[in-house]
């Protein structure tokens, strides 16, 4: 089952398909109090992605709970997040692949701060920008140029996330998903499909919202119906639920965090931490 | 400059970002008896991947000669490819990137024959595909999981290649040029832009073309015009000029390698050992 190393030995062959062709998927999965978050529903993820991909599962979910565990202790890891690699492994270059090739798996922990963070106090802005990706974005690949380049667009003007915008509509955040919450308090959220990461923490706050006996519409919005929405926030596994508080520079409501985002926001914190 | 390794002994770290987020480029470059073919242009062409998603250049012109050369030299290559891969480096994963990282640079050579290619003797079947790729095909990224996708699909049905078609149009091979031969000769080849990566072997085989007095449209076709031309060809830095013969399973004319394809690889083969 490989091996546990210093972060510094940790490495792959520059022939590793992942590294020539961006031939791999991954996971993210929150950590919180030492205990892994929502992680059936990231490992059901990752086994998707690789049957996507037709990449060999190389353990079972008991194997990577094992995995993550023995990385949280290693690490003393008790708030931040595990990252999972897959790649379909070291071959000769071409872009046709040999049968029955080993996966290379690479994994690590990042401490984070996730229930105090302090962009979540304050809310974060926004920017937005074309959607330049393939059309396969409900496969978690490490194929992430287009979200690199919208995120930095975002951090060299200050903003925490980029949402992209295909034919009007928003698709999702450069690595989150987006909601908006309409005046008469209905939650707002682009439908799963192929322009979409089925986002796990998606899922889990629309189940929790509905719990609450909150509406939720699941359809696309525009970004001039964002700007005049009640509230606006976007979701992620590392960071939860994030209050968003201008879109390209236009406040949203009172440019404070919304009352029901920050509610969602606990709601959600109460469910990691369960 | 780094060190030149046994293949084996050739790592990369898992925080390189070319593995996490496909934040790299690369170029591919042929050798003929020995020799680089066309190697300013290539050359010319990876400092432009790189200024498009300013990634530092780390060497020189005269330094990249000398490694490639020396890499030739150690290999004892004298037919075949050389590839370079440069990424924007190592750093904690994170979409937005640290200021002044040194960029990683990954090298080596394959032998490959080109111009005795039986592939080119008998000619190529090809299929077509939906393009799924993202919007930026004129960076030469390693974020190439679509055309692993779509060339594994080719091959899988016996296919030497996979032309890729939106909105109606051919843009092009999942590692080559698309070229069609109308019953006039007239060369066509859709014109450069964001849609297609530009070609070094294009460039030189339409420069030759026009040499020969042979007429270039520069202009989009469909798969239903491809499969009632001529001729139809493809191009690449490994594989020169390559005549194709069927496209989804449809003859091209008479079922063989079209005389003008193989006069223009006969040209091209001139040139590369001129």
């Amino acid at each position: 089952m490989g091996a546990y190393l210093p972060l510094s030995d940790a490495k792959i062959s520059i022939m590793d398909r992942g590294f020539l062709f961006a031939d791999g998927i991954y996971e993210v999965s929150a950590v919180l109090d030492g205990k892994l978050v929502d992680n059936d529903a990231h490992l059901g993820r990752l086994k998707r992605s690789l049957a996507e991909l037709r990449i060999a599962e190389p353990y079972s979910s008991a194997d990577w709970i094992r995995i993550e565990q023995e990385l949280i202790r290693c690490n003393g890891l008790t708030e931040g997040v595990i990252y999972i690699q897959i790649t379909r492994g070291v071959a000769e270059r071409d872009f046709v692949y040999p049968p029955d090739l080993q996966p290379t798996v690479a994994a690590f922990t990042q401490e984070k701060t996730i229930v105090a963070s302090p962009l979540c106090s304050r809310g974060a802005k926004l920017i937005t920008l074309p959607d330049l990706r393939w059309a396969r974005r409900d496969i978690k690949s490490v194929a992430l140029l287009a979200q690199v380049l919208a995120k930095q667009t975002a951090a060299e003007v200050g903003a925490a996330e980029a949402w992209m915008v295909e034919d009007g509509f928003v698709t999702e955040g450069g690595s989150s998903t987006a909601f908006i919450i309409a005046k008469d308090r209905r939650i707002v959220t682009r439908p799963l499909g192929t322009t979409i990461l089925p986002g796990i923490t998606r899922l889990a706050v629309m189940r929790l919202a509905a719990q609450e006996n909150l509406k939720i519409d699941e359809r696309r919005f525009s970004v001039s119906e964002a700007k005049a929405a009640a509230e606006v926030f976007y979701t992620s596994a590392s960071s939860f639920v994030v209050p968003v508080i201008s879109i390209d520079g236009d406040s949203i409501g009172d440019g404070q965090p919304g009352p029901l985002t920050r509610q969602l926001r606990e709601i959600y914190i109460n469910f990691a931490r369960g």
